[in-house]
């Protein structure tokens, strides 16, 4: 069952990230490896800027699952944001819906199915999320993803 | 529903594949998007090794869906070997189950799904897959993957 | 003899460039491969946004040369724009000499060297660089780089 | 002034590397930001391999620059291997001349020049090689680079 794209308006965060002139391989397109550094990327930046899971006794985040479907190609020249929303937020485990969208288009060029496990730093077991922490997280879990 | 790690003895098809320095990220471990390069070079290796979808008049595969589901963390002294089986092959499609072993390991450390759908180099709609190629590739669907 | 950084203040064309996740390595700094390809997709930027090499019948540019000294860290929180200026513009070659700055600093956290050379697309045999695509570069020349 | 191309009988150790898929770009060959991966995977791997510079109380190295000329281009199907030579050894810094060989070629592809430069792990201040680290390291001086 092919998924169906996501459209830009179930998304309410937008992270713009920049194509390098190396994304793209010999068929003239970004590579397929190259949007999962994008979604990473994202979701880390938007972690940093909200202040989550950066503490050295902060719990860690192991990525458990990292997945993407692949509709439209995408050039070097296009503009791309990543639309970023939380689908399911479990125990320790959070689901990241990730969605690439280029230029103007209503809906996505790619999207994403992003685990992370939060994890003690040393024992790397998986740990409760605060509600603390929570409540931050929910604030991705307004969009209809 | 957490998948299970394949088995090392459910392949019959391995492809060694060296890390790189900069694969390791700050956490001291491989990051999840290098694992999409290694399966995405595993598998056009083979491909070119068996004369598939080489010529210019041969149809172009483009990658539908790429996942990893992570089980282990990788270090860059691992040794690491991708196996490689087809779980399904369509009219215009092929479904790879590439799967990544660290050592000795007897359970896969990470293992992916990809979807690559043959298309017309010029149109990219997505074409039959002919019975000499059909045959060639079946080689990988000997696995019970 | 190690070089002095550039100053900002000797380049007048600046490229914004993002960071990525994976861009850091075990030491907790973007890794040195990085800066490779942050410089040279600030030049083909550059070349894109002003139409140079572009057509189908235009000469096509190879890196003949790509060094960079590196003066400080760069983290991945770190604001990072990439001074874009030519040294020397030959008879088919351009050299040009980009500059890393982070944040607000004053001095060059790391500089580069690149040598493109024009050649024939079909024979890759170096051609002379046309008086009209010479008159573009000479934009980049104005700094005292 | 062009650098001559290295013969490979002027190195003694050879540090075989595989290719990936999205090392091309859209030109074809293997993009250039690539070679800086390949050095710098090919002299950590000798050091790890050579246990210098690993354990917590050693010094870290830092890379202070990295450069690489480029000869012939490389497709993703060449074998490679990087040759591996020290050039310079200095109080706390190393110049390495690694050199990138295809196939069977006597001549180098492309050829680097690579200095770290031995720190302490907390100041990141300069210190001295010890001479049993540097007894090692003059195994790469035999070649005469």
């Amino acid at each position: 069952m092919r998924p169906i794209p996501a459209r830009r308006d179930t998304y309410s965060v937008f992270i713009p990230l920049d194509l390098r002139w190396n994304d793209v391989d010999i068929y003239g397109h970004v590579n397929n490896a190259v949007y999962f550094q994008l979604f990473d990327t994202a979701i880390n930046n938007w972690l940093i800027a909200n202040s989550l899971f950066q503490k050295d006794d902060a719990p860690q985040c192991l990525v458990a699952r990292h997945a993407c479907d692949f509709f439209r190609e995408v050039k070097m020249t296009d503009r791309v944001v990543i639309g970023l929303g939380i689908k399911k937020l479990g125990g320790s485990s959070i689901t990241y819906a990730p969605a690439l969208f280029v230029n103007e288009d209503e809906t996505a060029a790619a999207q994403g199915d992003y685990i992370h496990v939060a994890v003690d730093r040393a024992t790397h077991r998986p740990i409760i999320i605060s509600d603390e922490v929570r409540s931050v997280l929910e604030r991705l879990s307004g969009s209809s993803v």
